[in-house]
C-alpha cells in the first residue's frame, strides 16, 4: 500500500477538482491510499460520487486553511491544525509517504522545510518539475524556491536532479532499474566555458571535476530544455523561474493563435473540422496538466506543489508523480548521495 | 534618402539570403539606398536579379570577413577592411544612418562599441528585440549583451528600452508620434516588491521614484512577455537570453508537435488539406521570421544584429527596423533621456 496526504481545499478548486482526480489516479493503481485534510462536508459532497475512491480513504476534518494570498511567514504562524499542515506532518509521522497540495506555494515550501526539514548537508530545497520535450523529458530545477544562488548550491541542486531524473525513469515500471546515469546540463547563455555569470561558471567547473549520480555535459541554452538536449537541467531559481514561466507564456500564446485560426474564416471552421484528429493529438502533446507538480527536493519526505490552477486531470499528474517517487525510496537515495558529495568537498578542500 | 549600410557575408547563407531580403525592403520603401559591403562577385552574382534593387545600392567590395565562429577579440584584431567593420564605420563616418550584420554577434558587438562608441553616461549597451504577444508587441531587453548587472545599468535599460518602444509604435508612419509613454516592467519571479534578486528589487524601487522616458509598471513574469501586459520588459542579459531562448526552443516544439500531428494519419492528412488557410494563417502569426532582428541599444549609431540562420524574409524583417529607428532620430533622444537620468542621479546623491 502507498499512501499519499491531500491537502483537499487548496488551489482554485479544492475539492471539485481534487477528489476526481484523485479518483483518476487509483485507476490502474489499486494499492494506492489516500489520506484526505480538509472540510469533511465538502470532500463527502465529491466523494459520494465514486465508490471505488471511496473505499481507499480516510479523511481528516478541519476547518481552517492556509489562504492562497497569505505570506509564507503569516501562514506560517497560524498554519497549526490546517488541512496543509496536517497532511505534511502526516508525511513527516510516517502515516503517509508523500504529500500533494495545490494550495500557496510559498506557504507550502515553508511548512514543508519547518516539519519535514531538509536532507543533512543540503544548502537550500529546490522546486523541480519533468518538462516537455522532442526528445522526451527533462527535468528542470530549481523553479525558484531560490533566486541567485552559490556555485555549491547549484552542484547540490544536480545531484537532487539526478535522483530525481533516475526515480522518473523508472516510472511506475516497478523494479526494472536504468542504471545509466543523467545527463546533466547547467543553464547558461552560451555553450563555451568562458560564457555566462560567475556561479555558473564555478559550477560547471565543480561539476566537470567530481563524482555524482549524473553525467556532467556542460552549459546548455534555453531552447534545449525543450530539444531534449540532456535529462537534466541545472540553474537558480531566478533564471529557471523566469523560462519556465515563458514556456507557459508562449504555449498560451500558441493555443490563443490556434483557436483564432481556426475560427478566422467559414473555410478555416470547415478546415478545423476535418484536422478535428489532429488536432486533438496535438492539444494532448501540448497539454500543460500532463506535466503539473513541481518537486519539493532535498527535503526529508515527499512534498508535490500542484499548480493553483490545476483541474482534475492537472491535478491527477501531480499525484500519479507523488506515487512515482513514493515507491522508489528516493529520499534515502539522496541522503546517500549528497552524503558522498560532501565527503569529496571535505576531500577536494583538504587538497588545498 | 536613408542609408542602410550591409554586411553582405554575415550569417549563414550570406548574398544568397541578404541580396533577395533587400529586394523585399525596398518594397514599398524606395528612399532607401543601400552601402553593401562583401566580396563583389558574389553579390553581383544575385544581385542581377532584381533590376530595381540594382539602381539602389553601391558595392564596397572586401576578401576580408570575420569567421561566425571567431572570438570576439580576435575577430576585433583583424577586424581592418572586413565587411563588418566597414559597414559599422560607415555609420560612424555619416555614411549610412543603420547598419545591419547577420556575423558573428560577439564580433559585431565589440567592433560596433570601438567603433560607434557608447552614448555618454551609459554603462553598458543591451541588445532589444521586439517579442510577439496576445496583446500586441512587446520590447525585451536585454537578451545577452550582459550577463548580471548592477540597478543602475537595469534602470538605464528602461530608458533605453522606452526610447526604442516610442520609435518602434510609430513605426512606418512617419510624422504621427503617439506622445503616450510607453510602460515598463521588470523581468522577476514573482510580483510582489519583496521578490527576486537584489538587483531588480533596487531596480525596481529606483524606477517608481524617478522620472524617465516610461511608465514603471512594477515586476513582472516571464508569462507577462507573450502577454503583452507591458510594452517594455527589462532584465539582465543572463534572464533576458535564457528567457528568449526559451521561447524560441518552446515555438520550435509547437511547430515541430503540429507538423507530426497532421501526419499522424490519413485522416490527419486530409484536415491539414482542408485546414490549409488556418494552418497557413497560424504559420505565419507564429513565425519567429517576422521577429528577427536585435538592435544594440546604448551605442552612438544604429546597428542591428539578423539572426545568423535567418532566411531572406527574416534578414528584411531586420533590415526594415533598421529603416525605421533610422527615421526617427533615436540616438539623439536617447542621449537627451539618458543626460536626465543622470542629472536626476546628481541630484538625487546630492540629497544623501
Amino acid at each position: 500500500m502507498i499512501r499519499i496526504a491531500i491537502d483537499a481545499m487548496g488551489g482554485d478548486f479544492g475539492p471539485k477538482a481534487i477528489i476526481p482526480a484523485l479518483d483518476m489516479v487509483l485507476k490502474g493503481r489499486p494499492e494506492v491510499h489516500f489520506l484526505i485534510y480538509g472540510d469533511e462536508v465538502k470532500i463527502k459532497k465529491y466523494l459520494s460520487r465514486y465508490k471505488n475512491l471511496n473505499r481507499q480513504v480516510t479523511i481528516f476534518h478541519t476547518d481552517k486553511m492556509v489562504q492562497n494570498d497569505d505570506k509564507p511567514s503569516t501562514a506560517l504562524r497560524a498554519s497549526k491544525g490546517s488541512g496543509m499542515r496536517m497532511a505534511i506532518e502526516a508525511v513527516k509521522n510516517g502515516e503517509a509517504e508523500a504529500v500533494v497540495s495545490a494550495g500557496n506555494t510559498g506557504a507550502l515550501m515553508a511548512m514543508a522545510k519547518i516539519v519535514l526539514k531538509t536532507v543533512p548537508g543540503i544548502h537550500r530545497p529546490a522546486i523541480a518539475s519533468v518538462m516537455p520535450g522532442i526528445h522526451g523529458d527533462t527535468i528542470m530545477l530549481d523553479l525558484g524556491a531560490n533566486v541567485l544562488v552559490d556555485a555549491d548550491t547549484l552542484v547540490q541542486f544536480a545531484v537532487l536532479g539526478s535522483v530525481f531524473a533516475r526515480a522518473n525513469k523508472t516510472r511506475d515500471q516497478q523494479g526494472a532499474q536504468d542504471d545509466k546515469p543523467p545527463s546533466v546540463g547547467l543553464l547558461n547563455i552560451g555553450s563555451e566555458e568562458t560564457k555566462g555569470p560567475e556561479h555558473v561558471r564555478e559550477a560547471g567547473e565543480i561539476l566537470s571535476r567530481i563524482d555524482f549520480p549524473g553525467e556532467y555535459k556542460g552549459f546548455v541554452e534555453g531552447n534545449d530544455i525543450t530539444r531534449g538536449t540532456v535529462d537534466v537541467i541545472v540553474s537558480d531559481g531566478y533564471a529557471g523561474n523566469i523560462s519556465l514561466k515563458t514556456a507557459e507564456g508562449v504555449g498560451h500564446l500558441v493555443r490563443t493563435y490556434l483557436k483564432e485560426s481556426f475560427k478566422s474564416s467559414l473555410l478555416s471552421k470547415i478546415g478545423a473540422f476535418f484536422a478535428y484528429f489532429a488536432l486533438r493529438d496535438l492539444r494532448e502533446r501540448m497539454d500543460p496538466r500532463r506535466y503539473n507538480g513541481g518537486v519539493f527536493l532535498g527535503l526529508n519526505g515527499v512534498c508535490i506543489k500542484s499548480h493553483g490552477g490545476a483541474d482534475a486531470l492537472g491535478f491527477s499528474s501531480a499525484v500519479i508523480l507523488a506515487v512515482r517517487l513514493a515507491r522508489q525510496g528516493y529520499i534515502e537515495q539522496i541522503a546517500r548521495d549528497i552524503g558522498h558529495l560532501t565527503d569529496q568537498e571535505n576531500l577536494l578542500s583538504e587538497d588545498d
